[in-house]
C-alpha cells in the first residue's frame, strides 16, 4: 500500500491557517516563502513516497535484530537513511551555520509528518536526532555545538534520549545512573537505561547518547539530575572517531508495533565507565531535557497525525476496491464498492476529519513557534511562545489518542480482512498504540497542560485562544449555509465548555488537586476537540472564500468540517461533564485499594 | 497473569437485575434456583481460572499450526478441552433430553463469560458448537438431532459455521458454494469457505460443518441459500465414524490476535464432492443460519465483556504493584503505587464501569430470552422475545466496541511496559480487535438494530424499554445522595436522547435511508450507553437497599455507577447529535468517490 502525501491540504493549512506569509516576512525567514514551501513539501512527498514508504511493511515483517550487542536494522533502512542524509532532510529546520537549511518550523512540520506517515519506525531515528540538536543548540558549549551539530545535520551521526530506567519511568526523580567527575572535565557514567529508541543501530557511523545521570554530590530528586553527552565512539580532536566508549546494547525489546525501530536496553560503564561530557551546568539536566522533550512531544503528536493519514489512505483504497452488498437506498441492484455505504462513509469521514483537524492545529502551533522565535517585538514573541507551549501537550496527547482510534476504525473498514496481518491495516493499529505512551503518557501531557500551561499563568494563554475562537465564531455568522450554521452552533457550545473547564481547573487545583487531575485527561481531550474544531472552522471560512479556485478541494473541505462539527465537536459538552463533575476523595479515590 | 472470576458481581446481577428468581419459578426451570446458580458459577470460576486461564498466554505465544491439512492446536488445549467436555460445560444451557443440563440462559451466560475471560481463543470452539446445536435444535430432523446433538453436548464432536467466501463477506447473497443433490437424499458440496473458526483442529474426534450453499436450481440471492451438514468424518448408521469426507483445510490465517484459534480456509469437494445433508428445507438456509448467528452474536458480545474484565484485572494488578511518582495532593513524600494517582483511577474506573454496565445488560437480556421461552403466557413470551432481539445487536456491537477501548486503556495503564509483548497487556488489545468484526461487524449489528429491531415493529420493543427506564428514573428520585442525583440527571438526559434518536430513525428510514444508516452505529452506541446506564442505575438502587449486607461490595458498586453516569452516560446527548444531524446525500454521501 503506497503513501501519497496530502500536499494540497498541507499547503492550504500552511498558507491559509498557519500564516506562512507573515512568517516569511520576518527578517531571517525570507527563505520561508510559499514557493519555497511548495518546492520543499513536494520534494519531501516524492522522497517519502518513493524511498521510505515502501520500507514500512518490510520493517514490520523484518524487524531490527540484536546479536552480541550489535543491532542490524531492517534491510533497506541503511540505504534509505543515507538518501535521507544526502537529501539534507535532517537539517530542514536547523540553523544554516551548522549546515541546516534554517527553514521555519511551519515548513519543517509537514516534512516530519510525511516522513512519519511513510514509515513511523524509520522516522524515529531523525526525530530523536532533532531532539538532541535542540538540546545542544540551547545548552551545549560552542565546542560541543561545533563538534556534534554538523555531524547530526549531515546525518553522519544520530542522537538518542536516555531518560528511563527500570525504576524511573515517568518519575525522573528516581534516576539512579551515576556520573563521576574525573578531574579532567570528563565524567564516567554508570547505569542502565531502558526504552532507548535507536539506542543501537547500523545506519550511522556514530550514536551520540544524551543521558540523564546524577553526580556524586547532587541533591535528591529532579534538582540533582545532569545531562551528559556519551558518544558510542569517542571523538578525537580532529573530529574523527576514536575508541569505542563503554556503552553497550544488551538487548532490544519485543514490541507490539514500530518493530523496525530498535528499542534498546543500554548498559553504561560495565567495563570501567562510559566517558561522558556534561551539557551546560550540572543539576540543570531536567531543564535541558525538557527542551528535547518539548521538541519530541510535538513531533510525536505529528506521528499521530501521520499514522492516522496513512491508515485513512489505506482504508479509502480498500473501500473503493471492495465490492459488497447493494446500497441501502436501493439505487443499484448489484453490489457496489463499500465506499458507497453510509456507515463506511461515516468511518472514513471520521478518520479524515480527525486527521485534518489535528493537522491544522499542529501546523498552527508550529507557526506560533516560529513567531515566538522570529517576531520583532518581544511581548509578541512571548505571547506566541506561551500559546505554543499551551498547545504542545494537546497536540501530543490529542493527536496520538485519536490516532489509535483512527487506526482502529481503519481496521474496521476492512472487515474480516482487517484482522489478517498480510492486509497491512493492523500494522498502523499496532504502531499507533505506542504514541500515547512514549515521550510522556497522555496523563503526563494532561498534567503538564493543567500545571505548567493553564494554572501557572492563571489561564492567560488559554484565554487568549478563547478570544481568538470568539472571532471565528463571529465570522461564521456572516456566511450562509447549513454547514456554517452547524459549525457555529457546535463551536459556540464547545468553546463555552472549554471555558468552563479552564475555570474549573484553575479554581480547584489547589483546594482539590485530586479532582482536577482526575479530569485532566478529559480536559486535554476537550481542549483538543475544541481547538481542532476551531481550526476546522477557520478552514471552512477560508475554503468558502477560495471556493472558485478549486471547487473539488474546497467543497470536500467544507463537507469534512461539517462532519467534524456534528460528529466530533458535538461531543464537547459531554466531555465537559466528566471534567467538572470529577471528584477526588469522594470520586475516583473514594474506593479503597482492595475494592478494586 | 491469573483470572479471578468476578463471582460476586455475577451473582448480584443475576439475582438483583436479571430476575433469576422469577425464572426459577417457571415450570421446567426449577433447576435454576439461586443455590444452583451459585454452585454452577463457582465451579465454572474454578475450572476456568485453574485449567483454561493459564493457557491464554501459551496460546498467544504458541498459536495453532497447520501442516499438510492438519491443524495442531496449542499445547495443553486438547487436554483442557477434554476436561471441559467431561465437566459437562458444553451442555449447560442445552436440553437434558440430549444430555445437557437444561439450565436457563441466565445461568449459562456467566459461564460463557468466564470461559472467554479465561481464554478467548479456547472458548471460541464451544461457542461455535453452541451455535450448531441451536441450529439443529430448531431446524434439524429428529434423526439429525439424535445423531449430532449428544455428540456435541458430550464434547466428542465440535461444530462450525461456514458462511464467508472470498467474494461474500457480509453479503450472503453472493454465496457461490454449490450443493448438488445425489438422488439419495444426500448432496455433494463444492466450494471454498474462508474465516472458518476451528474449521480444523485436533481437540475432538469429528468436526461437523454447517455450510451455506446453493442447490443448482435455487433462486438468486439470499432466498436461494440452503444449510447443509458436512461432517469431517462421515457418520455410520450406528453412530461410529466412517470415511473421511471431502472437506479439507488448505491453510489457516496469520492474525493480529486470538492466535490459538485456528481460522481455516476450507476447500469442499476438490476430490469428487463433500457429502452433505440438508438441514430443514432447501432455500431456508439463511433463516436457520440466523438462529446460529443470533446465539453467536450474543456470545460474541459476552466475549467483549469477558476480555474487558480480563484486561481490567490485569491493569488493576499492575497499578497496585507499580510504584511511581508522589501523589498530586502531596499526601506522601515518597512515590506510591500508581493506583493512587487520579488519572490511573479514572482509567481503571472507566474499564470497570464499562464492563459492569455491559455485563448487567447482557445478563438481563439472557433473562428476557429465558422468559421468552418459558413464560406461561404467550403474549408475555412474545414481548420478552422482542426485547431480547432488540438487545442482541446492542450487546454484540456495544460490548465489543467498548472492549477494544477498554483493552486499549489497559495497555495505557501499563505505560511503556504495556507496549512490550512479554507484559501481556497487549494480547487483550490484539485479541479484542476481532470482536467488533466477526459474526457481523458493528455496522451490520446497527443495520439489524435499525431495520429488523426498531423499524419493523414501529419502535414497540424500544418504547417498552424506554417505559421501563422511566420507572427507574422515578425510583432514583426517592433516594438521597449525590450519586443518585447525578445518575438521575444523566439517565434522564440519556433516555430523552435515545427516545429522540428512535423517533428520528423511524421517521426517516424510508424518506432518507442514507441519513439513517449514516447514524446507525451512533444509534447503537447511544442505545448501549443508555441501556447499560439504566442497568447501572438499577444496580445502584439494589445496592442501596442491600448496603448493610456487604458494605464493601455495595459502596464500590454505587461509586462505579456514579462514575458511569458522569463519565460515560454523560456523553449520550453528544452521540444523539451525530444521529439526528446525520445526512445522506447532503452529508456522508455528498463527496464524490474521487474526493476521498
Amino acid at each position: 500500500m503506497s503513501y501519497i502525501a496530502p500536499v494540497k491540504d498541507m499547503l492550504f493549512v500552511m498558507k491559509e491557517l498557519a500564516d506562512l506569509d507573515s512568517i516569511a516576512a520576518m527578517p531571517g525567514y525570507e527563505d520561508g516563502s510559499y514557493d519555497t514551501a511548495q518546492a520543499v513539501v513536494e520534494e519531501a512527498a516524492r522522497f517519502c513516497g518513493e524511498v521510505v514508504a515502501p520500507l514500512n511493511v518490510t520493517g514490520d515483517r523484518n524487524p531490527s535484530t540484536w546479536a552480541n550487542g550489535v543491532v542490524t536494522t531492517t534491510p533497506g533502512f541503511k540505504d534509505a537513511f543515507r538518501q535521507f542524509a544526502e537529501g539534507g532532510w535532517q537539517g530542514v529546520m536547523h540553523p544554516s551555520e551548522f549546515g541546516g537549511q534554517g527553514l521555519p518550523k511551519v515548513i519543517a512540520t509537514p516534512c516530519i509528518e510525511m516522513l512519519n506517515a511513510a514509515n513511523l519506525s524509520f522516522a524515529l531515528c531523525p526525530l530523536l536526532t532533532d531532539g538532541a540538536i535542540e538540546a545542544l543548540l540551547t545548552a551545549g558549549t560552542d565546542e560541543q555545538k561545533a563538534r556534534y551539530l554538523p555531524k547530526f545535520i549531515e546525518g553522519e551521526w544520530t542522537g538518542t534520549m536516555n531518560l528511563t530506567e527500570p525504576q524511573a519511568g515517568s518519575d525522573l526523580a528516581q534516576v539512579r545512573t551515576r556520573a563521576v567527575p574525573q578531574g579532567d572535565g570528563t565524567y564516567k557514567v554508570f547505569g542502565t537505561k531502558i526504552f532507548i529508541t535507536y539506542g543501537e543501530h547500523d545506519m550511522a557511523e556514530n550514536i551520540v547518547h544524551l543521558v540523564l545521570a546524577r553526580t556524586p554530590d547532587a541533591p535528591e530528586g529532579v534538582k540533582g539530575i545532569s545531562l551528559f553527552i556519551v558518544p558510542k565512539f569517542l571523538v578525537n580532536e580532529d573530529g574523527s572517531l576514536g575508541e569505542r566508549n563503554d556503552v553497550h546494547c544488551v538487548s532490544i525489546e519485543h514490541k507490539l508495533g514500530i518493530k523496525a525501530s530498535p528499542t534498546a536496553v543500554l548498559q553504561f560503564g560495565d567495563h570501567g565507565g562510559a566517558i561522558g561530557y556534561v551539557v551546560g551546568e550540572e543539576n540543570r539536566g531536567l531543564e535541558y531535557m525538557f527542551i528535547m522533550m518539548n521538541a519530541a512531544r510535538f513531533a510525536v503528536g505529528m506521528q499521530g497525525i501521520a499514522v492516522a493519514e496513512r491508515a485513512y489512505q489505506q482504508a479509502v483504497a480498500y473501500a473503493k476496491d471492495r465490492v459488497q452488498s447493494r446500497p441501502v437506498d436501493g439505487s443499484a441492484k448489484e453490489p457496489v464498492s463499500i465506499i458507497h455505504h453510509p456507515d463506511v462513509r461515516r468511518m472514513l469521514s471520521t478518520m479524515r476529519a480527525f486527521t485534518e483537524g489535528a493537522r491544522a492545529l499542529a501546523y498552527v502551533a508550529a507557526s506560533h513557534s516560529d513567531l515566538a522565535h522570529g517576531h520583532a517585538d518581544e511581548d509578541t514573541r512571548k505571547s506566541h511562545q506561551a500559546i505554543y507551549e499551551y498547545l504542545v501537550p494537546i497536540i501530543k496527547g490529542f493527536s496520538t489518542e485519536m490516532s489509535v482510534d483512527v487506526a482502529s476504525i481503519g481496521v474496521q473498514v476492512h472487515g474480516g480482512m482487517g484482522f489478517i496481518e498480510e492486509t497491512g491495516a493492523v500494522q498502523h493499529f499496532r504502531d499507533a498504540r505506542i504514541l500515547p505512551i512514549y515521550e510522556g503518557t497522555t496523563a503526563i501531557q494532561a498534567n503538564d497542560l493543567v500545571g505548567r500551561k493553564t494554572v501557572r499563568d492563571g489561564g492567560k494563554a488559554a484565554q487568549a485562544l478563547l478570544a481568538q475562537i470568539d472571532q471565528t465564531i463571529a465570522a461564521l455568522t456572516e456566511v450562509d449555509g447549513q454547514a456554517f450554521k452547524s459549525m457555529h452552533r457546535h463551536l459556540s457550545a464547545g468553546s463555552l465548555s472549554l471555558a468552563r473547564a479552564i475555570e474549573f481547573v484553575i479554581a480547584k487545583v489547589k483546594s482539590d488537586p485530586n479532582a482536577v487531575f482526575a479530569g485532566s485527561v478529559p480536559y486535554l481531550r476537550l481542549a483538543g476537540t475544541v481547538l481542532c474544531g476551531w481550526q476546522m472552522a477557520r478552514a471552512m471560512l477560508a475554503s468558502h472564500a477560495l471556493l472558485r479556485e478549486d471547487e473539488r478541494f474546497h467543497t470536500a473541505k467544507i463537507a469534512t468540517v461539517e462532519f467534524y462539527a456534528e460528529h466530533i465537536l458535538s461531543h464537547a459538552p459531554g466531555i465537559e461533564a466528566s471534567i467538572v463533575s470529577a471528584k477526588g476523595k469522594e470520586g475516583v479515590l473514594a474506593l479503597s485499594e482492595d475494592q478494586f
